[in-house]
């Protein structure tokens, strides 16, 4: 059965893959398991019969048979455990690969949504430009020591895993500030993501939905 | 083997519960797996023996063998998969419990972190006062659909799983606020989760290894 996930109808950023369904197209393409994708208007986003499949209306879901999912870590964590390609067959290896999944969207994500608050919705408040520093410092909290962790190796623990999926996904999100650019070694592991066959595959799907939209 | 995790040697809170070893301790206790404790200091967090096992210098770990992981999502998740309690049997039921987990972390949590660096890191702002009601206001956006979704359940899905355990201990982080309280569903919700007998004991040892640092 072919799952069917859900992204938005109009790009809000322009197709620069920042939406989320990039993170689980991109999952899908690494496995190579077809997808198709209904797309939802951000009106239909906060309507009953989408918040019956995603409690805080948001996209994307994934639904196959009777079964609904939301969350891309989750979304992308129940591809990896059915498919060969996202996590290693050792038992240890595959705890630790899931540990940089949480790492990505509870330690390294939570000040980079922060990051995009004060740049998006607190934009025209007065203490803005002074506290913009202070947030970017939070973001650098978390970056210097996975810096420090990735090292001179290619990925987080060993070969590709979702870890480094949801890591660069959320580093992605980093790439207007240029603060993940203070950083070399992180600069070319997002670099290293983005040339990926199956990140590029996923990324110009989602530019071809989007197309128009400019 | 009996798996070993770490905590602060010395509470930040008080032993309120708060340091995230709690939702570890809370994990071993639902499954009735024992586990020892090794204390660190907030000095040693930092040091490198510790990085080694946390590259952000946090607690808790878990150490089983030559096993580390970090990250309380991952490692509830762990202890949820290798022992009986945490996770429903069925696929789907599973998947969807896990799907709470990450929501927990990734979507209810940010905001909450937000609140509290705007509370301890940004109390002496000038901007404080004014800003804190927007970030209160960015939490209650995640807790209005969390108490939709919920209704008049007892858990979020079907029996008590992985998932809430860690949208409660999310929640009560939010406790001082007083905002769970605006959703009296929610507030039910924390009371359940603090009333189970695992969580009790969990909240107990954190507690007792605290003693006598008031």
């Amino acid at each position: 059965m072919i799952p069917t996930i859900t992204a938005f109808d109009r790009s809000p950023d322009g197709g620069k893959g920042l939406a989320r369904d990039t993170r689980v197209r991109w999952a899908f393409e690494e496995v190579g398991q077809p997808y198709e994708v209904r797309p939802v208007s951000m009106q239909a986003m906060k309507e009953p019969a989408h918040l019956a499949l995603h409690p805080f209306g948001q996209i994307p879901t994934y639904e196959e048979g009777d079964l609904v999912l939301f969350e891309t870590g989750s979304i992308v964590l129940h591809i990896a455990q059915r498919h060969k390609g996202l996590l290693p067959d050792d038992g240890d290896a595959r705890a630790r690969a899931i540990t940089w999944m949480f790492a990505a969207v509870n330690t390294v994500e939570p000040p980079i949504l922060e990051l995009t608050n004060a740049r998006l919705l607190e934009r025209d408040k007065p203490w803005n430009k002074e506290r913009l520093p202070l947030v970017e410092d939070r973001v650098r909290e978390r970056l210097g020591p996975l810096s420090d962790r990735l090292g001179n190796a290619d990925w987080l623990d060993g070969a590709f895993s979702a870890g480094d999926l949801m890591m660069v996904s959320v580093l992605i999100r980093l790439k207007r500030s240029g603060i993940v650019d203070e950083y070399p070694n992180l600069s070319a592991y997002v670099a290293r993501g983005e040339a990926r066959p199956a990140y590029k595959r996923a990324y110009a799907a989602q530019a071809a939905a989007f197309k128009g939209d400019a």
